[in-house]
């Protein structure tokens, strides 16, 4: 569900209001008031499909945007309208934008609160309706946005910006780090570009460090989370709905595609990147450098680009460094 | 022409006075009030050249600082002066830092314009002379250089530093991005190493966003330019001199080198590098992790470093892959 | 020895006190009162060791920590105590945050000392007993920790941080840029994760360049060292420890792990990534993207990860391709 806090809600508003010149199959009267994941929502979310979809467990519920081509399949396994859109993604980010407003960092509201104990540099920016724990020390020109949530024994470095998240306790932001800013995503259709509205948060748990300049985007309509104990190093990129688990150790220029899942005390060497919709399972280890494009399973080394098992790809690398050596008379 | 709004001109000033101990060949007296890539200066602008070089279509003008060897035939072609030294481009940095001044962050001057509608945090800095559009919110702890003009609809957000840069409407830029720094550059003489002074500026289209921590550095003698629609992900870097084209998308890590050159919808994965000088084609793709060397021509997908066809990239991978396993029996 | 400028000694407190639960072997009452390096410390000092070790030259003193195992020969060799851990790394983490503690952005202290003719903006924030030389610049919303020293002549842009550091003279720090932070080290122990503190510094040498958003981690034990005239690009990491020389160039997303030595006049193109502990001699040059894991002689030009040198890569690179063309009738 979409936290009050961070986003004001527009609606509700009926499917064939909110669609405007689209057509909409089912029941027009569809009252629209929440945004969800495709078989997450209940019966007033708006929900998108598009590709292969298989209807969830649950059966659908509330408003879909889809293809034409969709709209009767989606009727029948208990959707209550289907918006038509020749492309359902961009269709979804311009109609879900209109459902809600991410609250501001200049507008007036709530007081924020501030435990005792807590020691706010004089140049920091407290927004409405946010919250500081005792013992928490936030640094000059930091900016902390409306209705976000610090824990206890927290340290927040200077020039720090943080939107949309919940932070738990003893967590360390470094200098210049920036969490829960929208990710990155655009979708197209026959009238131009539309950047993805993002209506999810950042969950920091205990004892996280994040490191100076590092990155952390809040999710589309799941939440991003970091567990507790995971350590990023410095100017690492988290993307949008990524989920790391706990103990997690991202060394610098770090990279988590949107969406990935990361298990507990999985350990990164420096500049590891791993690409979008990727499982790592607990326990695993990624060696610098390299670049993880399927899923790895528990407990395993892997490296290289693309990411393998790392002794296969040390025994590529030694195998063509003899072969040319052979081949040439070596270096 | 070195935009006044950023630069103060101290000029201008004779060649030989400017040249102080160097030889001048040529015409001493020309009046210097400009600076110039080499065939793009008029009467009054100092270039310089170093290496092999053609006289341009229409002739050379002004005055070129160049090696002695070099000093006849630049006459010859045009050049009302020449100023002869051993390391043109160390020469020309030292000389050029005396032709203008950047303004600076906390000068007096002209009162910022700020239009009606338009927002911005009573923390922000907004610099002499710069310009905000209706409808346009910046972000707390934003600091708006001298004469940066920013359109319209735009979202600038906290700890973005903008100098010597020109934004256009429903730009959004996040947390962190500094847009319009000099860029990386060097020269080096018998006298020591010295920072290429920035002439130019970043010019950033309608509809482009840049993305948290981000860089985007201004030219040196030419614009760096952002085209309309472009999107660029976070942690990325935008070098000197850099042309992208419209609706170019760069994820987290994109780094582009000084002058390169991106045509139109070209789509690069996360750590994408291109090199200095190249030139990638409209509707190009570059797969994650590429390290791009050469021209791309338009239309082709890339990957692998050095940069080559992604099809021929995944054949070298695949080929490799089951070479070893064969000679080893397998991992 | 632990800078008193930027961290207040918490000390002395004997072995015996200090360890609290912990078994102390040697004299119980050593009074501790200093940090330091295994090898590197006085008769007050606090160490440790893990692994294989040797005695230093000049014989040991004063405490350490190391496994029970270890007990007897390191009080052998010279150390006046032994605290005995069944982790001593992650012991000596714990055990050493009890002798020092950070001054904190926010404290009370001595003014702050601004020569004449330096240029502070009025939104910058100068901690107590920084200072800061004539004709030095401070722009907006930079934070300048307690006790940093900052030369003459230096710019300092926009959101810079800086703590425990001493910066030279002509130093430009681009807008962003961290320096100082504490570095990225986790040890861990039966009770879990626990942060390595960090007591050294970073040192800028003159005329040193650090790009936008790049960071500079301050040292463990020791100091992270920038020697004169080095020039590092934007989007940078500098880790703890690290030692670069004089003239050294390291291009964006440079990665320089932790306690690396760097000689002078190196050269690292774009995305160069330095494993730990890893040495690059005088004058050697580094291609772009490469990973290095080994140390890299003096003058020599290497490349791909893991390095080696760039002809052997390029070798290596060209025999695949025509390996692969040859095989499957080319692409």
């Amino acid at each position: 569900m979409t936290d009050p806090r961070f986003y004001e809600a527009l609606g509700p508003v009926a499917a064939e209001t909110l669609a405007a010149g689209l057509v909409v199959s089912g029941d027009k009267a569809t009252q629209i008031r929440e945004v969800a994941s495709f078989g997450a929502g209940d019966a007033h979310a708006l929900s998108y499909v598009h590709g292969k979809w298989s209807a969830p467990a649950g059966g659908l519920h509330g408003c879909i945007v889809a293809s034409a081509a969709d709209a009767e399949t989606l009727l029948a396994v208990g959707a209550a309208a289907v918006i038509q859109a020749p492309s359902p993604r961009a269709a979804f980010a311009r109609l879900s934008a209109q459902l809600f407003r991410q609250r501001e960092w200049l507008e007036e509201g709530l007081a924020p609160r501030v435990e005792p104990g807590a020691v706010v540099a004089p140049s920091a920016v407290l927004s409405p309706g946010c919250a500081i724990g005792a013992g928490t020390r936030i640094g000059p020109f930091a900016a902390i946005g409306p209705g976000v949530t610090i824990g206890r024994g927290c340290s927040v470095g200077p020039h720090v910006s943080i939107q949309c998240a919940l932070i738990g306790d003893q967590v360390s932001i470094g200098p210049g780090a920036v969490i829960g800013e929208r990710g990155f995503g655009v979708a197209v259709d026959q009238t131009g570009f539309c950047d993805v509205p993002h209506f999810g948060r950042v969950i920091l748990q205990d004892r996280v460090y994040v490191g100076a300049n590092s990155t952390v985007d809040r999710g589309t309509l799941d939440d991003t989370v970091v567990g507790e104990d995971t350590k990023i190093d410095n100017l690492c990129q988290i993307a949008h709905n990524v989920r790391l688990g706990r103990g997690v150790m991202i060394a610098a220029f770090g990279g988590i595609s949107g969406s990935s899942a990361v298990g507990d005390r999985v350990l990164m060497g420096g500049r590891v990147g791993l690409g979008d919709h990727v499982t790592v399972g607990d326990g695993a280890s990624i060696a610098a450098g390299a670049g993880i494009t399927s899923d790895v399973p528990a407990g395993e080394t892997w490296g290289g680009y693309p990411g393998q098992k790392l002794r296969q790809w040390m025994r590529e690398t030694a195998w063509l460094r003899r072969a040319v050596r052979k081949g040439h008379g070596g270096s």
